[in-house]
C-alpha cells in the first residue's frame, strides 16, 4: 500500500517531512498555514500535484478562523491566504491551479453562510486528494502501455508517490508495469542539488522491489551511449499549450540526449500541470534558489564558500524533444496544441 | 604563482592531498611506493599529468633502496615498481606513458652501474616535470588564441594546475586568456561524484581573480539553451589517435549539448595523453569506482544504503563532438588522425 504523501485528519493537515528521507519517516501535524507555507518552500512537501495539494489545505487552515460573518469579508481572507500560498514556490502551475479553484468553488457557494462555505473548502481539497489519487492511477495504466517486458527506465528527481497524493506520476507508471510483470529495470539520477532521485526515488522503488541503480546525473549519457537505456520518464511541474514542459533542472539535457541517441522521452501530468494561459514554455517562470544548496550538501560546505552559484531549480524541455506526454485522459502526442485542443473538447 | 601540485625535495615525492581541499591545503611528504600508489588510487593526486609525474617519481622511490648490483636485477625492481604503480588508476594514459618512459630510459643507459642507473632514474622523472611545466604553457598560448575578449566559458571537472605539475590543460588556457585582458567568465561544473570542479576548479579560478559560478552538472544545459555559453574547454585522460576522448564522466554529456547547441567544444591535452597503440576510444579502458562514492556525500549517506549504484569515473567523447584538441605542439582539427600524423612527422 503507498503511503499518503499529504492527507487531512484530523483537522489538520498530515504530510511526511521529505527532507528527513530516507534515513527517516516523519509525518508533520499542521494546524496552521504558516507551517504548510514554509513546509512548500522548504521543500518539505514538493512535487507539483503534492504542492497543489497542499495550496488546497492551506486555503482551508488560512480561513478556518476567520470571524467574518459576510461573503464580503470572507473573501477577503481567502484571498489573503491564496496571496500568501502562492508567494510560496513559484514554478508548478498545479500550486496556482489549486488555489484558483478553492478561490472559484467558494464564490460560486458565496451566498451560503461562512461556515458552510468552511465546510465546501475543505470537501473541494479532500476532491483534490481524491482526484489526484485516480489521476495517478490513470495516468499509470495509460504508460505503462508504453513499457515493454523487459524495458531499462531512466527517470530524473522524484515523480513518485511523494510528489503527489499517493502514487506518483512517472513512477506511478513504473509501478503499474512492474506490477504487469514486465520485470522492468530502473536508473535514477540523484537530481543535484536536492538530491530527490537519490533521497526519495530509489527509496520508493526498492519498496516497491523494482530493480534500482543510483546514478549521478552526469553519468545518464554515457548509458544512452552504451544502449542501456530504452526509455526516459519523467514528471513535469508546468507545460505550456504547446507542451513546452518545465521540470525539475536537468530534465531538459535528458531531453537533448535522448534525442541525440534516439532514445523515446516520456512526461507523465495530470491536466492541472497544464498552464492554459502559456502559448510556449519561454514564459515559464523558474525559480532560482539559494546558492546555499549548490555550495554544501547535507550543511557541509564543498566549495570555496565565497563562490558565485547559479542555482536554477527548474528548467524548460521544448516539446520536440518529447516523444509523448502522459495524462489522465490518454497520451498526448504532437503537435500537443491540437491534442490539447481535442482533450478539451472531452470537456476538460 | 602556482602552486606545485607535485614535486621533488628533499628525495622525497611532495604532494597536495587534493581530498582535503579547497578547505585546507595540506603538502604530504612521501617516502615509499606504497602511499604514492595509495595517493593515486584515492585521489590525492589526480588528474592525468599528475598522475603520469606521480608514476615516474614513484619509480624513483620504488627502486631506491634495491640493493640490485647489476642491470638484470635491478631490471626486475623497475619491473615492479611498474607494475604495482600501474595497478592504482586504469584510464589516464599519462600515468602509462611515464612509467613507460623511466622504463626506456633505465634500458637505455643499463650498461652503466646501478647508483648510475637509479640518478637517471630520478634526472627523467624530473625532465618530466619540466616538460609538464613547459607544455602546459605552451598549450596555454595555443588555446588561448580561441578565445574572444568577453567569452563565457564552461569546464568540467578540475584540468588545471592541480591535474598537473602546476599550471593545467584546460584552465591553464583560461588563466592564459585572463592574463591576456580578455575578462573571461567561467562556469564550472561541480561535477559529482567527487566534486572535483566545486572543490578544486573554482578554488584555482578564483586564486587567479577569474569571475567564476559554480553550478550542477545538470544545470550546464539550461546555461548553453540560454546562449550563455561560449565555448566549453576540458582536459582529457586518454585520447584515441582519431580523436576519441575519454575525460571525466560527464564530458561526453557536454559534448553531445555543444553540438546541439553550437557550442565549440576543445579538449586541452598534452601529447602524453594520446594512447598510439588504440585506433578508436571504444578500447579506452573505463574505471569504475566504489558505489559508495555515489551513495555519499563527505562520509554521509545521501541514498538507500542498499541501493546499487553504476559509477564509471569517465566518458569517451567520440571526435565528431570534439571541435578542436589542443596540444603542446599546436591545435589539431578533423580528421585528427592525419592533423595527428602530421605531428609526427615533426618528430614527437
Amino acid at each position: 500500500m503507498p503511503v499518503e504523501t499529504i492527507a487531512w485528519k484530523g483537522g489538520k493537515c498530515v504530510y511526511i517531512d521529505q527532507t528527513l528521507l530516507p534515513h527517516k519517516i516523519k509525518f508533520v501535524k499542521c494546524g496552521d498555514i504558516r507551517t504548510l507555507w514554509k513546509a512548500i518552500r522548504t521543500l518539505q512537501v514538493r512535487g507539483a500535484p503534492a504542492i497543489g495539494i497542499a495550496g488546497a489545505l492551506g486555503v482551508v487552515l488560512g480561513v478556518k478562523n476567520s470571524r467574518s460573518e459576510t461573503y464580503g469579508g470572507f473573501k477577503k481572507d481567502i484571498d489573503r491566504a491564496v496571496k500568501y500560498l502562492a508567494s510560496s514556490r513559484p514554478t508548478a502551475v498545479n500550486l496556482f491551479w489549486a488555489l484558483a479553484r478553492m478561490k472559484r468553488i467558494a464564490e460560486n457557494n458565496s451566498s451560503g453562510p461562512v461556515a458552510r462555505i468552511k465546510k465546501i473548502l475543505l470537501k473541494e481539497a479532500l476532491k483534490i486528494i481524491d482526484e489526484d489519487k485516480r489521476n495517478c492511477r490513470q495516468m499509470a495504466r495509460y504508460g505503462s502501455r508504453l513499457i515493454k517486458k523487459g524495458d531499462t527506465i531512466l527517470t530524473h528527481c522524484n515523480a513518485g508517490g511523494l510528489a503527489t497524493a499517493d502514487y506518483g506520476t512517472a513512477l506511478g507508471v513504473l509501478f503499474e508495469a512492474a506490477r504487469q510483470g514486465k520485470r522492468i529495470k530502473v536508473y535514477a539520477d540523484e537530481t543535484r542539488p536536492l538530491l530527490q532521485g537519490a533521497r526519495l526515488t530509489t527509496w520508493e522503488l526498492l519498496h516497491e522491489g523494482i530493480d534500482t541503480t543510483l546514478i549521478c546525473d552526469n553519468m545518464a549519457a554515457s548509458l544512452m551511449a552504451k544502449g542501456r537505456i530504452d526509455k526516459i520518464f519523467v514528471g513535469a511541474d508546468r507545460i505550456a499549450l504547446n507542451g513546452d514542459a518545465a521540470n525539475k533542472i536537468g530534465t531538459y539535457s535528458l531531453g537533448v540526449l535522448a534525442k541525440h541517441h534516439r532514445v523515446p522521452f516520456y512526461v507523465v501530468a495530470p491536466l492541472s500541470t497544464f498552464d492554459l494561459n502559456l502559448k510556449s514554455g519561454k514564459d515559464i517562470p523558474i525559480e532560482e534558489r539559494d546558492g546555499d544548496e549548490v555550495r554544501t550538501i547535507l550543511g557541509k560546505l564543498i566549495a570555496p564558500e565565497k563562490v558565485k552559484v547559479y542555482n536554477p531549480a527548474f528548467d524548460v524541455t521544448p516539446n520536440e524533444l518529447i516523444t509523448a506526454i502522459i495524462t489522465e485522459k490518454g497520451i498526448l502526442r504532437k503537435p500537443y496544441s491540437k491534442s490539447f485542443e481535442k482533450l478539451k473538447a472531452y470537456n476538460l
